[in-house]
């Protein structure tokens, strides 16, 4: 059986997930495409040779009877709408970051999901795809180092340009972490508060940048989270997990070590997209699996998107007030209280 | 455009590179297998919901239209038999080691290969797609290190059966050093010796292990491999690579980094079939992508295949000899002389 | 030359120094000894077989000739009466934390140094002393990171007894990296807070454990502050420091590394005691020969002792509130301000 | 008491080992020196300030009543005479590498000392007071990883001098690995071949660099010695103990690790005279507190100055004749039987 894909915004991002479902990945076909601009979707069938069919919106997509899944790799705003009407058409969704850009806007999805009565949306929070993070929320798990009790992040860019703003360490950056830490130790966030260290002279006039962001969750966890976008060296994310008997950490990314003028060390990346290459390969791969084994996608589900989107805007608010904001989550429907494991990690 | 596969094999690793064809990698369909045990070759039909037709025997498969390439998962011995065969029916081959039992069945499989005028066969030496070698490979191509002068190698197990023997530590174990060092470097095999450091005492009566060998290239490099297969603590395999300007190794398996019990670590793969997973999903894949890209693989070939049984030879007869011995290659054809990239690495 | 020592306080801590002094550096002799239970002077002068007079008070030792300088290792709250009549009385002092309990009696010394007109005293803060700190150091002062804007540390202890109460976190363990963290950047503390993560199940009734404790520098810089003494793994003390254009950090405690029992890794230390013995070493050697070289100590001063305990009190204070407490030193006096390098560091 | 010493041969490690003596250790003394240029000697007592007496020449200086004990740090074709003269006068000797220049040489020595009646002599093979070489002592004793079958040793300098020949691989850099090695896992050489790889460029004309020797002893384990002293990139020692339960291995020098540049890394020493720095001191100080507390130094022996000498003439031989040469060595006398264990290791 092979899942029959269309994709809603033939971008950058949405052409990687083309090429990644066209050439590397098993059991799914691009059927169907649509952009804003038309002239983009056709070159896209064009480029990657796709037997597929350029359709002029997401409607007239999403009322393709050929179609079981779409892909919703648009701008942000538009997310909403298209996955809306992809519910409403009883088709399958991965929808990039955001699911949303508004608390009420993923509200509106959960309960769309829920009124169609099982799963249809996966969210493209790929870190829960990533071997190392895979491997600490195993050890978290297994009890290996017991009641986890604080979290040390960092994400680190070697710099931006002069279009990134300081909200965007939040709903771009920090946004990743806000996803997967709260999988990692299973519990939700409470509080947040952001403090800003001295500026980077490497940050732009008006950046402020790095930035500390403090959650809490309801478990009494404190998680640090450096946010570092001009850092220079690399590009580096960090994660260790104290717990009450011992310490779990992400690996480095994979390298050959070398020992060469003076120095003994291992090479670190400088372009973020080699970081989680092999994570967005098992995101989707599992999204066509998932569903073909349990008629379900098994990844971050609405409510995991609607609980992003609360988190980062109260770090928004933290972020002009200066001060501890709270968290407020709606309480969690029974609908997503199963818990969401890769088939494939 | 889809590869058509016919499977000759259908053992524990026939079985791997199905599932791997059919649920993991993109481009590739099964539509024929056989084996021996034809009870085995059905159930394989049946175990992954294949759309395949059973064939009694390599050669009515290898007649079969529509099957483009195939694998060869039989044993050892069988192999030569199939590979000529399918040459003959001017089908692709991907063939796990060896190629051929014997140096000259190896040959013999060249010369067909040459004959029939382009290159068709691809060997299972899979390292050369692991993401380690390929950075080393890379760092000793770019001048990094310099002239590479000589080489660390290790390859430990845990532990083996009674029945593994001390001619195996050549055939079955070093056989990958073998491939993947000479590729590594560009350069040819000169000599080879073999010593024995003191017998572990967790290898059983027969067997001789450690064993400490010693390899010298045309151009002077001198590898030093261990051959350890009762380590205990873990599969490891290493690899340093010593330059006139630096050193590179592999890097150690990706693993999470904890700080428990007075230690700080990282976790030792205790199974060998986890090491080269990704390697494995990269080699079948580069298969597919450039007979579709090049019209030929361009993986590791029949000449690689019958470098390999030389110097395993050779290996073999230092055991006995305790001496040097000479490793004696035939002029390589200039067939084989344009270089062998992957497409995906 | 040989320095003349007068020991006051001859328990534990005072007598490893009498053993350092008398088997381990060069160029002091312990010349006499004095403690409030005079049976510890005499059983110690007895058990290092020592040429020293017994005395029975500080004061009694202060007025012997022969007398250079003191070591001043009595109890906490005897500290400042010791040191105020040793520099009465002209004497070089070495005294172990703290140097007064109060900021006000810290301020006593200063003032009384200064009227003295030269450095005399030298407070027992080792860690400026240990060879990481030292390396830490010199990268910040060659630029190698560029201005440093945050710093993340950790101060792990596997467990503590019933006595530590949560206010000798701050006094008795966090005192530490207060005194090494603001002379490594060269800077001084403005704010302080400190947050409870999720309390250890291993930390005592009474006791909070972890803490996690901010403080802000004039300058700018953020530094987190992890203090964790139920931590169970090690004795374990972390310093990262993140500036403009790189990252530095302590080194792991040297252990052989080893590979065993499916794990790669090197021993943490479980005792803090060996943890700095070296830097208990250079810190005696480094006063006994600034003295000799420059006619004082070269070491931490007692305007660093002032700085620690104002420190600490805010800490404690932050404590108790929640809230960030500010932190007012007075202004410091240009008699403190020459830099005060190791001579032997 | 103090160790009160002549110093025969003022050259720049005398003087290293005087200022050690006066400046940084506990419990000796310099009171004579003599040098066979009288110049060197006068200055050497001027620069440092020495109480001490200039000799006319070794003899002399032995004749004196005030000292204990001498460092025989002059060339080293002159130890052996010094060396038995000490001897002849019941005088403690630490003498530099080589005990004497022949194994005849060194046998005479033992055979003094051995007719004198008690140990008198140490020799200056610092390694045995690395930390890193006790903690792998102490393991192997300990039986962490088993019995040792294999070792793979380096031993790499960034670069040596036009006058630096073939046959000070073994006498001036592999002499170390030859006397810490054997002491490493209490057993004895039994053969020694060399291998040349491909010569490094950066080597000048007639050195052969780098060179690959293996050692096999009497129980069994091979060791692989690498020596490259044209590495570039810097001074680095390595010694990897293959067990059969495990493997342990040195430490990297202690190093602050940094991100910067797209690397994470430590700092590679250059100099060879920081790497045992710690180790020199060690080694006198515990000459000096052995003979203090046993009435004999407890570190390496005239015995292992004879073996470091019949192993490097056999490797010698084996550099000429590209052939496995064996090691004979006479047997070992009771006298030095008695484990020679530091007393401050």
């Amino acid at each position: 059986m092979t899942l029959r894909f269309g994709v809603i915004g033939t971008g950058a991002i949405g052409r990687e997930h083309i090429k990644r479902i066209s050439n590397k990945l098993a059991g799914g076909k691009i059927v169907a495409v649509t952009d804003v601009n038309q002239a983009s979707a056709q070159d896209a069938v064009k480029s990657f040779e796709l037997d597929a069919v350029v359709y002029p919106n997401d409607l007239a997509l999403l009322a393709a009877d050929n179609v079981d899944a779409v892909l919703v790799t648009s701008w942000g705003p538009a997310h909403e709408a298209s996955v809306l009407a992809a519910i409403e058409a009883g088709k399958f969704v991965f929808v990039e970051k955001p699911l949303a850009t508004t608390a009420e806007g993923c509200m509106r999805i959960v309960e769309a999901e829920m009124k169609h009565g099982k799963r249809l949306v996966q969210v493209g929070f790929m870190r829960r795809y990533d071997s190392g993070y895979v491997q600490l929320k195993e050890a978290i798990k297994n009890n290996f180092i017991g009641e986890p009790l604080m979290i040390r992040a960092a994400h680190r860019n070697p710099e931006v340009g002069e279009n990134y703003t300081t909200d965007m360490a939040i709903h771009d950056t920090l946004i990743h972490e806000i996803d997967v830490l709260h999988w990692l130790v299973n519990d939700d966030y409470q509080t947040v508060q952001v403090a800003y260290p001295k500026k980077s002279k490497h940050a732009h006039e008006n950046l402020k940048d790095p930035q500390i962001v403090t959650l809490e969750t309801k478990g009494g966890i404190v998680i640090t989270a450096e946010i570092n976008v001009n850092c220079k060296y690399g590009y580096d994310i960090q994660c260790e997990v104290i717990g009450e008997e011992g310490i779990v950490s992400l690996p480095e990314f994979q390298s050959i070590s070398f020992r060469k003028n003076a120095m003994f060390g291992t090479h670190v990346l400088m372009d973020w997209k080699d970081r989680f290459i092999d994570a967005y390969d098992k995101e989707l791969q599992d999204f066509m699996d998932s569903i073909k084994k349990t008629g379900e996608p098994n990844g971050p589900t609405s409510w995991d998107g609607y609980i992003a989107q609360v988190t980062a805007d109260a770090a928004i608010k933290a972020q002009d007030s200066g001060e501890k904001e709270t968290i407020t989550l709606q309480e969690k429907p029974v609908f997503y209280s199963k818990p969401t494991e890769a088939v494939n990690a």
